[in-house]
């Protein structure tokens, strides 16, 4: 399999490049959707587009156990060498990359899966909103195991290492807005300041306690009150707060605590006090089936001392949706070591490519094991039945 | 004295109407400037005005001990009737008319000051600046006696009434930066967060104590922090304070405790902290002998039981700034009830307009009362012999 991997290069190279010198935002992503579409197309999967966002749904087999493969596909919009421009700064570029080499090399191979095998490339991943509008579609609907990708920084995963999972945390962003009461300045007895309200919320959030194994943290990170003199008491704010945690649960018990001091705080100085909940990405939740599954890839691909324990990261990926708000699906990413520098999202990110082929291999075997451990028996029989012919 | 004033009634109010008619707005009093001029021309006043800035200095008499009385003469900027536009809701024009009617009342009766008689129309009174002008102008120098007038509204005194003394609070305006650490909002321990060290300063404002007799206040009146996206630890916020003192050692207290809260919160969070004091208008510090001559000018006037006891306010007025900066000059304001509804700086502010020929006549005998009193006998004999020539 590596030996056909590696006759690939130069046509991955190729998809690589124009990936890479044609960026494109969140819900932007049209070009790339055409670029996906096409390559697909001509290796004889089924494909499914939609009018109204970007994004492709590839199928090939048939049958009722199903096993996903997911991208991402969006760039950032970002500040390159003193132009604003989207920028393929997270390595969404290799995924699709990847994800198009695990296609092509199982047609390669002639491999013909005991079930329905489907690729996804998802839109939007960075608005954290691309793989609810997918679900919505119903692009894992059916589906058993659903397998996903992220290249990992150098410090934490090294070049030619692989994890068989990314523990990403949770992350929400809570929007608010104070009513106070104005009055003059030298009055601050007739009105009530929202200012006082805000600082009051910032300094309950460091006494709502979470367990302290589970890094968590709540944060305002935007307040804005005062557009008039500087001689009126302020009776309007707008404040924003990040919210980060490993687990759900620690999410819950944070947004839970925010709400009590809210309630506490809007009462002791009588301000209204609204929260907007806003963007939620959900907590890595790494199914263990699919994890060994992947284990098992890595250490065929890479050997057993370059599979390396699940990466635990506190940033956000909107993949764990799938598995979040379909408990029966199982999932987990691949953490893919390429001398990744300096870091995610930073204009300047690269990494080594050569990488990306163990990506595709592992990601390969994965799928190939999946089918073989956990598709029924029937099926199995009918595709090799099938096969014989 | 009272039928030379009534008789003066309709030169009078064509003065108010003009000027309420006329209004312009600190800084702007350049058509003020030229009105007042005339009207004090026509009196045969010595006169002196600026090209940098609006104002009227005009004299009357010779030698060395100078009395003076002061005018504001700027408007407000206020939405009126859905309109924005300069207004006088704040009785600046009444003030003028009063001044106005104190210098001519003074020639009608043909008075011969034994030393010099000084009025002052000063701009900007509400920006807090004017009276600080004029001083670098030269017009209060050398002076002994300064009298000012303020319209009261009807909650402090009523029409008929009036006070020796308006006990006005300082205020101040200080505006503040802090300078934190940016950092992604997933990884806070790197940053160092501008709104937890506001919401820090906020806590720690309600901790400065004074001498709880003295009326005081500080409070943080805006802050502006976090521009950019909500998952970013924010690393610059900017802010405004407004504090309120009856005493100026209470706002020099303030001042003080601020500025260790700020050094101390600095300290605590790693961040910078920059303050920069704007306005400031001291307290009122009326002076003894001032107001007990104003106080015999009201019992003359209106009667012993319609002198009512110095007002006290929170408000801030620079008339104020006289007497700060020149401990030798004695001041006081004249606060005059005139059923002033709804209050000062109210965009319909209304008052009744006979109550300022009470005001007149109160100023010119407190003139009066100041020179008979506090002039040098030489001046007094010289005058009184000119007088009899």
């Amino acid at each position: 399999m590596k030996e056909i991997v590696g006759q690939m290069k130069a046509e991955l190279w190729d998809i690589f490049d124009y990936l890479h010198r044609h960026p494109e935002i969140s819900w932007e992503e049209w070009g790339t959707t055409e670029f996906v579409r096409q390559e697909l197309e001509r290796e004889g999967y089924r494909l499914r587009t939609f009018a109204d966002c970007p994004g492709v749904v590839a199928e090939i087999g048939t049958g009722p156990f199903m096993v996903g493969v997911r991208s991402d596909m969006d760039a950032l919009w970002q500040e390159v060498n003193g132009v604003w421009q989207p920028n393929h700064a997270c390595g969404h570029d290799a995924h699709m990359t990847i994800v198009l080499g695990v296609a092509k090399l199982l047609r390669r191979i002639g491999y013909k899966p005991p079930g329905t095998l489907r690729f996804l490339f998802q839109p939007a991943e960075e608005k954290g909103t691309g793989a609810l509008k997918m679900m919505e579609k119903g692009a894992v609907d059916g589906m058993s195991f659903l397998y996903g990708v992220h290249l990992r920084p150098v410090q934490e995963v090294e070049s030619g290492y692989a994890a068989p999972a990314i523990v990403h945390g949770a992350a929400q962003c809570i929007e608010g807005r104070i009513r106070g009461v104005a009055a003059h300045a030298a009055r601050p007895h007739l009105g009530v300041n929202v200012i006082e309200v805000g600082s009051a919320i910032v300094q309950e959030l460091s006494k709502i306690h979470v367990d302290p194994q589970v890094p968590a943290s709540i944060k305002m990170t935007k307040f804005h009150a005062g557009e008039k003199d500087a001689n009126t008491i302020p009776d309007y704010a707008e404040f924003a707060l990040d919210l980060r945690a490993q687990t759900n649960e620690a999410m819950e018990r944070l947004v839970e605590g925010l709400r009590h001091v809210v309630n506490g705080v809007a009462a002791i100085y009588g301000a209204e006090i609204e929260l907007v909940e806003r963007t939620r990405i959900v907590a890595a939740h790494p199914d263990s089936d699919a994890q060994q599954l992947m284990k098992e890839a890595i250490i065929a691909v890479l050997g057993a001392e370059r599979c390396v324990p699940p990466v635990v990261t506190s940033g956000g990926e909107d993949f764990h949706f799938y598995g979040f708000q379909r408990p029966n699906l199982k999932t987990t990413m691949l953490g893919l070591g390429c001398d990744l520098r300096p870091g995610l999202h930073h204009p300047q990110m690269t990494f080594r490519r050569d990488d990306l082929l163990s990506g595709i291999e592992i990601l390969a075997r994965t799928v190939i094991n999946t089918f073989a451990t956990f598709a029924p028996q029937g099926e199995k029989e009918r595709v090799s039945v099938a096969a014989n012919h």
